[in-house]
């Protein structure tokens, strides 16, 4: 965060102040020497930014596949520089000259037809079946574990939990998108696998994230907002449980109900 | 809209119900033949889009450029196909190989270095100086006028008032991005001048918003939420008046507070 002057006004009275504000500046990824990708996004946790970021768009299947990450010669630290072992994956080798932003959840797609090629993975089978009282707990876990929101109400946040509700990590983001690459790079980097995971994000569910939550295996999404149409119809392709509107003691499930006891 | 049947969990009570959902689908802008951009938008006003889009872009810099805007000869609704007269900015022709998404705010930027040679512009000097009892009434406005956020709980909204805080014209988005790009792309198609307008956006300020804004020489922009640091920045460079945190009868000015009575 970083203080600024501002003017405040409050009915017919302006008066002059200080406000923290949540800083967002731009992040270049380069595979090798070669610039993929520039998103707008919080400082700090840059490399688990770049490891999420290149396993969401199916550049990388695992984290073994990064041989280093690090900042070009100059320190410049709005710059990952990753390094592959070997070879990126094929459809990167043929698209490496577009650009790509973590955005939009369609990056590196030339086309329509692209996208509709690139369909999410369907999770394996699994036994998950969580109790209504599990979930409405886990907007409060995160409220008291966001310290930075509180001041700058600037930030998107995105946790991981167990299947006992139990906070795994949190991270958060001027960017939710960012805030999502961002935990599951952490994941990735410290071996944690997210087939047993629940996650949560502050806002709405999109279909970018729902695309990112089902390209790292995880089984269970939860928004505080709404979910889109696409982002209800990616999460049933995927078999995902996508909850919405999970607040004051309530949710709905548009998919996957089968993880939630109570439901069908 | 559309609607989808849901399962809704309420203390230890499941019930099946049907809920509405925000449509999300991609939109593919072309320019001629060539796929230029994809975002995820909400159906509707697709030229509109498509025109702020060019514009916010700097690939036009007025409505004239745009010869015709229409469907591909399959009629695929979600692609827009863009005819310019002449030929397009010389760096959109640098770089039309690229990948570029409206998400980002930094479209068809290869390198941090393209990103701090187009600076946003600076907007010529006005005598606006309004009072805070019109920005007050601003959201009000807005939200009466929002019959669609009301039911999904999915969009975001942006709107265009004149100088007096009267409703100029409103669009909403399941994308932040593409409600400010359609907004814009209505006034430069009905040939609106947005030098006398006021932007107000239902969520925060990112630096792309303030961009796209400051390309379109809207003098003031508010927003609900917070805004960035690098939104600040941006808008202190372009000689903009940024407002945040517009709600309940008081605001903050982040720059340019010489458009605003009451304030030095």
């Amino acid at each position: 965060m970083v203080p600024v002057p501002i003017g405040r006004v409050e009915g017919c009275v302006a008066t002059q102040a200080d406000d923290l504000l949540a800083v967002e500046e731009p992040l270049e990824i380069r595979l090798g020497e070669r610039s993929l990708s520039i998103t707008m996004r919080t400082p700090g946790n840059d490399f688990e930014l770049a490891a999420g970021f290149l396993h969401s768009e199916g550049m990388i299947r695992h984290i073994a596949q990064i041989r280093s990450m690090g900042r070009p010669s100059d320190g410049d630290g709005n710059i990952a520089v990753v390094e592959l072992e070997g070879e990126a994956q094929p459809h990167v080798q043929a698209r490496r000259n577009f650009m790509m932003t973590s955005a939009c959840g369609v990056c590196g797609k030339a086309s329509l037809r692209d996208l509709e090629v690139n369909a999410c993975p369907i999770l394996p089978h699994d036994n998950i079946r969580l109790s209504p009282g599990v979930i409405y707990g886990l907007p409060e876990v995160l409220r008291r574990a966001q310290s930075v929101f509180e001041s700058t109400g600037g930030l998107h946040a995105a946790a991981l939990f167990n299947l006992q509700g139990e906070l795994e990590s949190l991270r958060e983001d001027v960017g939710r998108h960012n805030a999502v690459d961002k935990l599951v790079g952490a994941a990735l980097l410290e071996r944690r696998p997210m087939s047993g995971s629940i996650l949560l994000v502050s806002g709405r569910a999109s279909f970018e994230l729902v695309q990112k939550a089902s390209m790292a295996g995880i089984p269970v999404m939860a928004a505080v907002g709404a979910p889109s149409s696409l982002a209800v119809a990616t999460a049933e392709r995927s078999h995902m449980t996508l909850i919405g509107f999970l607040r004051n003691g309530r949710f709905n499930v548009y998919s996957g109900g089968h993880r939630i006891a109570g439901l069908i």
